[in-house]
């Protein structure tokens, strides 16, 4: 292999960091806690970007933009919220440097101290709240459907590329509604949009639920979640949707005069996924052999390589390749010519299948004579000899499968590694192998607290599809509404 | 008018302030400096991100993203960049906050202070730089071409929304090369980059030319520019690009082996454009009815109003619209069908002009017997009546020409509001009229600050297009090697 990796099996967590950083998807900076996205990853989030933000638009939404800055006061006027963000965050206290006494470098100029400090945003609710005031009179303002796309930071004392950085990347949805259901359909609708961007996009499949009122987000009536089993049997949180009630409405005072010409506050949702998704993508597709991504969000599908002992093998072979590339562009597939005559073929075999790449098209001096090229899928590592002729029809279709077939592995994973439990023997036997333990809870606080302090495991979701029986609480023994998954996560 | 305007001819300033509050492209924030994009204002900046973004990877680039703090330090390595970016930047010193003495709200956590102060990225070359070291170790490393979306903060002490504001958004390239010549070349590839997009795409004539040394980048070693004129005869600098040497390579040690095998630093370039171009879009075409957007921009292309007396009118004109607005789609032309109830098409006329959408559609019930809509310019706002049928060519064929017309009138009032002068006396009555003023500089530092002090007009650049003749300084009678242009400026 042209990159050291360590074996999944052996070290998942090394694995992880190993294929984020040899496949060129980011690395830390001399910040601590904060990354840099390098090109090719940052690549794979312009897909995602993309995507979403097409979701959104399609379902009514604008983009805007909001202060990275917050002053400090603001976070005070939401109770829970302040709980929730307002302690591990960047604080803004000075806005000049002068040149230090030296007469060298620099050093914080006392007499530019701000006389409110200023937050780094760990999330926008508040200065966006502030703002809404001045947006919303009547029931005609509303809906106001916005979204960000934006920086923030939360001061993260224990990083991971990806998956919890100091600064990271997102998008925040916030919402104002005239009515409680509609702020309510809202939520659940970005939700949907959510699980239907894992699970088209990132072949990922996720389940959807509530938070436990113990994991919601500070500030909110009701957090919504797609929750996603990664393969070492952690979950992972790959999208929240709050229902915010009117609490922000209430906290900075943003009232709207109804059809009913009555003053009311308004109601609010808030929804957000961010460059975490990244992290997601890589830990559930991925190999010892590298990254594998779904063709939908890769950001070259098909690359070619050529196979050849002289220049004048090269000629022909480039000319049939350059041809192909041609035809596969035509479809609107991304495609790479790999014609470095600096490395063999060997070689970029690996470097592309690290990379990721789907699809791979060899075309060596035997092919051209027999009309035929080899292609070799990312997802099975099957390789086959086809016929050239309507190569362009067969990689797309091939490109098709490989999606439905990474989303279908991830789920017959999630299915072997989902477990119903009666017993708390049973869960405990059980949170020890990974994967998601289903179990009667008995809703309190006291319990899940218990339950996380014994085990590690967490609530992941309480379910909102599918069938809800009543049971016996595995944990206490009272009576239970419904189960609830549980799940060691990242 | 729906709109409290100023004019134009009496308050510029507040011309240009009523129209991109009250137009909703932005608004100041609750916090200092700080602007809210709205969403109507960030549907146009999107519109020009997606341009430049499209023109960055045809040219080979490709986009990262490096972290919003850059540690104090860095700052001090390149010594003429840090007398230009350390000053008046936000520090953040502190990572938490706590619960206050009283109970509550929070305050600074003093135990919780960073060792090294962190700087909000007034512009990233040193983070870069610190970054490339560990990417760049050969020549087939080079060049590196990358580009990034971000966010900026510069503690401005008085702003003016999209023209100076302490944060605002923006791209900065950063390439590195193995050789001068390719930098320089990259350095004057992104200016004609930048020129095109002004022109094509903002319908902004401007100058390309370089900054005298006096005015150039913290860093640089060559500083170029496209400048254009404002309608009040101001110059407002759109876009630079930097050829920077080596002094970045320099101050953070990125060497590369080059093909003769040889340790050589690295040659850098950067070049950036901010949400500044949207105060240079709003001042270059609005007029006293609001604001005059051109159609590759706007939001919204064409509006449909329909005028009726009567649901059974409306009903038929609606149909008739929305077969209308479904042909204009066909063509990828962007289309809104006002069908408010609430407010009347006068109301509707006046508020689409004020927000610059540059065709106008009215249908009425004579339209309809007649086969015929009533179609509006908002650049000349001229209004003729034309057969529906068609109708799409027609308004594709519109949109073209306005593009075009407001490209020749941007340039014929530059043209009219340039000028040549021979002697200091015609200097100091020309720039007191505006519009740029092309003269002859002796090419010192002490000449171009003597003109500043006296007419507060500064040098906007030294051309680097057409024909260069010799002469004599307009202010001290030295000799001079060729006309620079004079201007005031944003």
């Amino acid at each position: 292999m042209a990159k050291e990796l360590s074996a999944r099996e052996d070290n998942y967590s090394q694995w992880y960091t190993d294929l984020v950083t040899k496949a060129d998807l980011a690395e830390n900076s001399a910040v601590r806690g904060c990354m840099v996205i390098k090109p090719y990853g940052y690549a794979i989030w312009e897909r995602m970007q993309a995507a979403l933000d097409k979701m959104f638009k399609d379902t009514g939404h604008q983009n805007a933009y909001f202060p990275l800055f917050i002053p400090k006061s603001f976070f005070s006027k939401e109770a829970s919220h302040v709980e929730g963000f307002a302690k591990e965050c960047a604080v803004v206290t000075h806005y000049r440097l002068k040149t230090g006494p030296d007469g060298k470098g620099v050093v914080v100029d006392e007499d530019a101290r701000l006389e409110e400090e200023l937050i780094v945003r760990p999330t926008s609710e508040t200065i966006i709240w502030d703002t809404y005031r001045n947006w919303i009179q009547s029931y005609r303002d509303l809906p106001l459907l916005i979204n960000q796309w934006a920086n923030v930071v939360r001061w993260e004392m224990r990083t991971r590329l990806f998956l919890r950085t100091a600064e990271f990347l997102w998008q925040e949805g916030h919402t104002a509604h005239a009515t409680m259901q509609e702020a309510v359909d809202e939520a659940e609708q970005m939700l949907r949009v959510y699980a239907e961007f894992a699970e088209e996009w990132m072949a990922l499949p996720v389940l959807k639920g509530v938070k436990s009122p113990n994991e919601r987000f500070a500030g909110a009536v009701e957090t919504y979640c797609i929750e996603a089993l990664m393969q070492d049997g952690k979950a992972l949180q790959a999208g929240t949707s709050h229902f915010l009630g009117q609490n922000f409405a209430k906290a900075f005072d943003v009232k709207f005069l109804s059809k009913e010409n009555k003053q009311e506050y308004v109601w609010a949702t808030s929804w957000g996924v961010s460059t975490r998704l990244m992290g997601a993508l890589v830990m559930s597709h991925s190999d010892n052999n590298g990254l594998v991504l779904p063709p939908k969000l890769a950001p070259i599908q098909v690359v070619i390589v050529p196979i050849y002992r002289n220049d004048e093998q090269m000629k022909a072979i480039s000319a049939k390749a350059l041809e192909i590339k041609k035809m596969l562009e035509l479809r609107n597939i991304r495609v790479k010519y790999d014609d470095r005559d600096t490395q063999k073929p060997g070689f970029k075999f690996t470097e592309w299948e690290f990379k990721g790449v789907p699809l791979r098209i060899a075309i060596g001096p035997r092919d051209l004579e027999n009309g035929t090229v080899e292609v070799a899928r990312r997802d099975t590592l099957e390789k086959e000899v086809l016929q050239m002729t309507g190569i362009d029809q067969k990689a797309e279709n091939l490109l098709e499968q490989i999606q439905k077939n990474l989303f279908q592995k991830a789920l017959d994973f999630r299915n072997l590694n989902t477990f119903k439990v009666e017993t708390w023997s049973e869960f405990l036997e059980q949170i020890e192998k990974g994967g998601f333990v289903v179990a009667h809870w008995d809703g309190t606080a006291e319990t899940e607290q218990k339950i996380k302090e014994e085990t590690k495991a967490t609530i992941r979701l309480i379910p909102i599809e599918g069938e809800q029986k009543e049971g016996t609480c595995v944990y206490s023994g009272k009576p239970s509404k419904q189960r609830v998954y549980f799940a060691r996560a990242y």
